[in-house]
């Protein structure tokens, strides 16, 4: 028993008043962890796009005040009422999607999406009684995500909070709570590409070059990286390895006014520049793409994962897979008005088309063995993490991912 | 070596002049094969739906005249230079698909697209010299498919020839060429429902009933039919299972002039009749038949077969399977304008979307374990075959398709 258990505990956090305006630290009291519930120190979090795009509140359901946050890692104060499995002082992960254990999802060997806590952007409350367990001058502030973790204390549901190697560093492995497992999971889970195999990322994010790790520990031969962004071309160079075909092609793309696609070519085994399409530096266009990919793998990549949630991408990366044996992993969450469209003979082909959501990972009982990995030094990390902001600056992670900079931001919550 | 090895062959064939218009049986001259063909006496054929699609030739290449026919069994009669693995007196299953054992897909695990020897429907001759073994007055008569069973020899590429067990009865396995294999490997090598599935099947032509034949031999638990033609109920009783929705659904969407779709419901283990929609037998349109799937299965089926190459039902088909670890595998041959459609959303829960050709067997490596699951009595093939035909009434089967009557009509070469 901590000496907190069972009382408000004041502390700060990071309140969004309004959308799109910068976050506000705040004082303000979390109510103790009801049944099922469990109360968390966060000691580091980190800035993922989905607190953005809620932040930002285009299109989506106004909830403010609210206190976003859901990558992040931290040391359980204190459990509620039934909570078995954890205790106060273990080391643990948030996760903004659960595991109950008892539904069909949990209960299949495939599906991680559960019917009692599978994401809710929507809701603003603790499902236990409706209620949130912030409070600003006795006034409820808005949950996000079932985490909230731009808070030092928080708190969620147990079933979303998962239990890690207590030797694991915290500010390391806390941004395994979503879009890196979800790119690995992708591959390990999902894609299963067999080692020798070529793979094609769509969107070089944090989820895509997470994919594209995941790629790399399973062994492919070939990873083509895929986005229209010449920034994510430098964020290639952390692997050192992907090669710039854009100062070349932009030039002709601008020219032609046509749409601009960039093509990188990531060797593993090699630093030699690949260059494509008989010797040419060509322009690649959204419609040209698929041919393109398919003209240097012979036929088409083994695997394609799509992280961009962009429906001409989806598109792409499906029709970008080899006939007889290729396989589509759509990751990236779409408009809602997209559809997907292709021939179908382009399915009778035996391509097969998958989706994922958090990488097909069953939070609890799968997460443990990712941060194992990383100890492991089979998963390198470091690479994902550009920068580091104290709690205090924690605007200064929403503006880097504005301009597009970095992958991903450290927010120490004791600095 | 048998007496005619090496010299041209007179024999019964069974030509199509042209499009539409009935066959005629002329004496044809089949000469010997050539490095790496067989030539094969034809002893069972029956008619696929294949034959009378390009028999109609409605959009096709009219390639006349020539002689159709790709289910079939027959013995060896001769073989030509370098073929190794097969012998004078070899019983066999010639397939309108191959594997060279080569290239990349025949080196693949999963696919059966044979580069060299993979469908073509638009080749009259055969692949070695471009030129066709059959001949009538000293003139070409096209091949079909690399088969043209439907004469009492044929010259066949060896890697389109099957060697399968000599006790096995050549009357009932000659259906294992085509559609039989291709429902039954859709289920087994594609879809691999769990013992206890859900697995709806759209379209129930012997196709689809094979696929319903393969899913019971897996173990399904509930088998659902959907088909618009209330023929197939009848043919349903092949099975004595389905249960026979029809009229009423016939009359409500009659008097709303409502599309028709019958759904029907096979519970393996029972006879008893399945009233759904809370007691209320209602009409199911294309538009809604997805929900009620929904309605009847707790969420989707955990597998679905597409067997009509309809683009509505196969969009349906994939709809309907369960979020998390629903299967959809699209297997009939589409219009070659249609398009597939689906919100991204339906992908990204977890849903498998994936094509296949002729069952994803390799028919040199796998159909002989077919015919021996039959000679085990695993699997069952009679009630798949409804008529016999004798070779010079071979007409009549093509009535029979034309009119939708029967799944498999057999045609005995030698009555």
């Amino acid at each position: 028993m901590s000496t907190s258990a069972g009382l408000v505990i004041p502390c700060k956090a990071a309140v969004a008043w309004e959308a799109g305006k910068p976050l506000v630290i705040e004082q303000v009291e979390v109510a103790p962890p009801q049944a099922m519930e469990v109360r968390i120190k966060i000691k580091y979090t980190s800035l993922c796009r989905t607190d953005l795009h809620f932040w930002e509140a285009k299109g989506n359901t106004q909830l403010f005040p609210r206190i976003f946050g859901h990558e992040a890692a931290g040391i359980v104060e204190s459990v509620g009422e039934g909570v078995k499995d954890l205790d106060v002082g273990d080391h643990v992960l948030p996760v903004f999607t659960g595991e109950c254990g008892e539904c069909g999802h949990c209960k299949s060997e495939e599906s991680n999406m559960c019917d009692l806590l599978r994401i809710n952007a929507t809701r603003g409350v603790m499902l236990a009684d409706g209620n949130s367990r912030f409070s600003l001058k006795g006034k409820p502030i808005n949950h996000f995500l079932g985490t909230s973790t731009f808070s030092e204390y928080t708190v969620v549901h147990s079933g979303c909070v998962v239990k890690i190697n207590p030797l694991a560093p915290l500010d390391k492995v806390c941004i395994l709570s979503c879009g890196i497992s979800t790119g690995l999971g992708s591959i390990f889970n999902v894609a299963k590409p067999k080692k020798g195999s070529s793979v094609a990322v769509f969107g070089l994010g944090a989820v895509g070059l997470a994919a594209a790790e995941g790629a790399r520990i399973a062994g492919a031969s070939r990873i083509i990286g895929v986005d229209r962004s010449s920034k994510r071309f430098e964020e290639g160079n952390i692997y050192n390895l992907f090669i710039n075909l854009s100062s070349t092609v932009e030039k002709n793309c601008l020219k032609k006014n046509v749409e601009l696609t960039y093509c990188f070519i990531l060797y593993l085994s090699s630093l030699s520049v690949l260059v494509y399409l008989s010797g040419t530096l060509t322009p690649i266009t959204l419609l040209k793409r698929v041919q393109v990919i398919a003209e240097i793998t012979n036929g088409g990549v083994d695997r394609s994962i799509e992280c961009t949630g962009n429906i001409d991408n989806m598109i792409s990366a499906f029709e970008c897979v080899h006939d007889g044996w290729g396989v589509a992993v759509l990751v990236g969450v779409p408009n809602k008005d997209a559809v997907f469209m292709t021939k179908p003979i382009n399915v009778l082909n035996e391509r097969t088309l998958k989706g994922t959501f958090f990488g097909n990972y069953k939070p609890r009982s799968d997460l443990p063995s990712v941060v194992d990995m990383y100890m492991n030094k089979k998963l390198e990390l470091e690479k994902f993490i550009t920068h580091h902001v104290p709690f205090s600056e924690i605007n200064t992670a929403f503006e880097l991912m504005l301009k597009g900079q970095g992958l991903r931001c450290i927010i120490n919550m004791e600095a």
